[in-house]
C-alpha cells in the first residue's frame, strides 16, 4: 500500500529495476563492459556480426558459428512488399526518419513466425534496409535490391549511397556501430524489457524502442556537436565563440553526460576511429577544426564550471565520425537505432527467460470519492 | 554505484515509479478511482466522451465542452490511406489483431502535426476505426466509411458490424470502456510514460504501449474464462468439471488478480453492465449457466484453497459482457485496448509536463575485463 509518505523515485534514479549480463556501465570510473569485454577492447577489433554472436549467445563465435550468423543476417535483408509500400507513402509526407523506422519495423512481422531468436536476428537486418531505402525515398531516388555478399556495416552504407564501400568506410562505421550497440538501461532499452515483460514479442519491443530512442532526451542530441562547429567555423574563432555561450550561461553541446562523471570511454574509442578514418578519407580540415574547438571548449569549460568536471561526451566525436563517413545528421539518430538495436533484441531475449512482469508501484495525487453530478447539473 | 549487494527490484514491485492524478488502485480494500471518481460511479453513468474529457482535463465537461469534444473525436475518425493499405496487407497474412493494431497505430502520425493533445485525440478516435476495419477485413469484408453522428461506443460497434447499434448493446460497451480505461501503472501505460519521459510522442507511446498489452501475462486472458463456461456447457456439470480441475492443480480461468486481495470493484461494475444488457438481450441461456459456474467456482476454491481469497474477476466478466455484445474472443484484448488508449494518452500528457527522463539503474552480473581474441585464436 502506498502511503502519502511513500518516498516516489521519478525516473527510477538509483532504483536497481533488474541484473544483466550485457554490459556494465561504471560512469564514475568512466568504465563500459560489452558482452564482458571493456568496450575500447571489443569495439575497434570486432566485426559487428561477433557483437551479435556475442550479445546473442554471451560468448565470441568461432569461424563457423562466425560464418553461419553472417549468412543468417545477410538473407534476412529483404523487407516485406508492405514494408516499402508504407515507406513510399511516409516518404511524400516528408516523414521523419525515426517516425518511419517505427512504423517500418512494426510491420516486421508481417507474415512471419520465427520464434525470439529468428525475429532478433530480423530486426536487425531489416534496420540498415528500412533507414537506407527510406532514406533513398525521402531523396527521390529508389531503394537499393539488399545484397547478400556484404557485411552488415558495408550493407547499410550500400543501402544508402550504392556503390562500392571502401574498407575504412566500413571499419568506421562498424566500429561506431559496436560501440554504441548497448549500454545498459537506457530509456529505449529498458522499454523494450518492460514491453517483453508481458510476454509479448520482440517487434513490439523493438518498435516501442525506436519510439523512445526518437525522444531528444534520448537519441536526439548528436547533431547540435557538430553544428556548433561549423558555426564557429575557424580555430581562431572559437574562443570568442565558445566564451560568449558559456557568458551567455548555454549549454556547450558535446560536452558532459547524465551518466559519466569521467570521460565516456565510448568517446576515446569514437575519436581513435574518428582519427584513423580522416587519415586517409574524409575532410580533414573539419577534423582538424573540429578537435581545435574540442581543446579550446575543454579549457573554457575548465575555467568557467571549475566544480564540475565535463569532459567531451560520445555525441561530439560520434558526429564528427558519421560526419566524415557522409552520413547527413539526419541520419545520426536512425544510425545509433541501427548500432542499438542489438542491445534491445538481447535485452529481450535476456528478459524474456525471466518471465516477470514489469509493474511498478505509483503514488495517487488526485482528488478521491467524487461524485458523478450528471450533465445538467453541472455549473456551466 | 551498483555494488554486488544492492537490491535488485525485478518487476519493480514496490518501487514508487512516480505520481499520478490520474488513477488510483487499492488492491488491499478493493478501490479503484478514475480521475477521483470511484469506477462504480463513473463507469456506469457516464459517456465515453467525458471520461475522455475529465482524463485530459482534470474535471468533468459542461454541456459545450462535452459537444465540442465529441464533435472532435468524430472528425477525426477516418484513417489514413496508407493505414487502410496496411491493414489489408495484414489481412491478407492473417496477422493477429493486436499485432495488426499496432502496425496501425504506428501509422496514424503520418502527414499530420498536430501535438500532444491533437495527438491523444486523434489515436483514441482513431482505435475503433483501426479494430473494427481490421476485424472486417479479416473476415473477407470491408471495413466502413466511418461515421460523424454515433457516439464513440456506438461508432466502434458499428465499425465491426454496421447497421443500427442498439442503445443497450452500445450502453454496455461504453460501460466496458469506461471501466478499462486506466488502471494505474500497469506494464502497457508504464511503457508509455517510459516512452514520453524522453520526450517523444504520443504516437510512439501508443505503439509501444500496443505492443505490451498483447502479451499473455498482461491484455491476454479474458478468452479462456468463458471457454470454461463453454466446456462445462450446463449448470449441473460444474461441480464435477471445476471440482476435476481443482484436483488436478490447474487454475480456474476468470478468479483471482496480481494486485485485488478483495473483490476487484472493475468486477461489480461489468456484473452489473452484463446483468442490465443480458436483460433485454443476448443469450440469456449462457448468462445464467455462467453465473452458476461463478457460484459454483467460488464455492470449490473456497474448499480447496482455504488460506487465499479468490474472487471472480474481471476477465470473467468481461468475457460475458463483451460476448453478450457479439464480440468474439478473438476482439476481447483489441477492445480491452480502445478503452486503455484513453488512459495511456493521459498519462503521456501528465508525463510529458514532467520532463524526467525515466531511466532505472541496473546490476551487472556478467563477467568482466575479458580481452579479445581475434576469431583465428580462438577454440573451435
Amino acid at each position: 500500500m502506498v502511503t502519502p509518505a511513500t518516498e516516489v523515485h521519478e525516473g527510477l534514479e538509483g532504483v536497481v529495476a533488474s541484473s544483466t549480463r550485457l554490459s556494465s556501465v561504471d560512469g564514475a570510473a568512466g568504465r563500459l563492459i560489452l558482452g564482458g569485454y571493456p568496450v575500447e577492447e571489443l569495439a575497434p577489433q570486432a566485426r559487428f556480426e561477433e557483437v551479435a554472436y556475442l550479445f546473442w549467445h554471451g560468448r565470441l563465435p568461432n569461424a563457423g558459428e562466425l560464418r553461419d550468423l553472417t549468412a543468417s543476417l545477410a538473407a534476412r535483408r529483404r523487407l516485406p512488399g508492405a514494408t516499402l509500400a508504407l515507406l513510399r507513402e511516409a516518404a511524400k509526407h516528408a516523414t521523419p526518419v525515426m517516425d518511419a523506422l517505427r512504423m517500418a519495423a512494426s510491420t516486421l512481422s508481417l507474415g512471419r513466425t520465427e520464434g525470439l531468436e529468428g525475429d532478433a536476428g530480423t530486426v536487425v537486418a531489416a534496420f540498415p534496409a528500412i533507414v537506407g531505402g527510406y532514406w533513398r525515398l525521402k531523396n527521390g531516388q529508389e531503394p537499393l535490391e539488399p545484397r547478400e555478399d556484404l557485411s552488415h556495416a558495408e550493407h547499410y552504407l550500400h543501402q544508402i549511397f550504392g556503390g562500392a564501400i571502401g574498407p575504412e568506410r566500413a571499419r568506421g562505421l562498424e566500429k561506431y556501430l559496436n560501440t554504441v550497440c548497448d549500454h545498459g538501461f537506457n530509456a529505449s532499452t529498458f522499454t523494450a524489457r518492460v514491453i517483453v515483460s508481458t510476454r509479448s514479442d520482440i517487434v513490439s519491443a523493438v518498435t516501442g524502442a525506436v519510439g523512445a530512442l526518437k525522444g531528444p532526451l534520448h537519441g536526439g542530441a548528436p547533431g547540435p556537436a557538430l553544428d556548433m562547429v561549423f558555426e564557429i567555423g575557424s580555430a581562431e574563432r572559437a574562443e570568442a565563440v565558445l566564451g560568449a555561450k558559456l557568458e551567455r550561461g548555454e549549454r556547450l553541446m558535446g560536452f558532459g553526460h547524465r551518466v559519466y562523471r569521467v570521460r565516456d570511454p565510448r568517446a576515446d574509442v569514437l575519436a581513435a576511429a574518428a582519427e584513423r578514418f580522416y587519415a586517409t578519407e574524409g575532410d580533414r580540415q573539419l577534423y582538424d577544426l573540429a578537435r581545435a574547438v574540442e581543446k579550446t571548449a575543454l579549457r573554457l569549460l575548465a575555467q568557467h564550471r571549475p566544480g564540475r568536471r565535463l569532459d567531451t561526451n560520445v555525441e561530439f566525436y560520434t558526429a564528427l565520425l558519421l560526419h566524415g563517413l557522409g552520413l547527413p545528421a539526419e541520419l545520426f539518430t536512425p544510425t545509433f537505432a541501427v548500432g542499438r538495436v542489438l542491445g534491445w533484441t538481447a535485452h529481450c531475449l535476456e528478459k524474456i527467460r525471466e518471465c516477470r512482469l514489469i509493474r511498478p508501484e505509483f503514488k495517487y495525487v488526485g482528488p478521491s470519492g467524487l461524485r458523478f453530478e450528471p450533465l445538467e447539473r453541472r455549473s456551466l
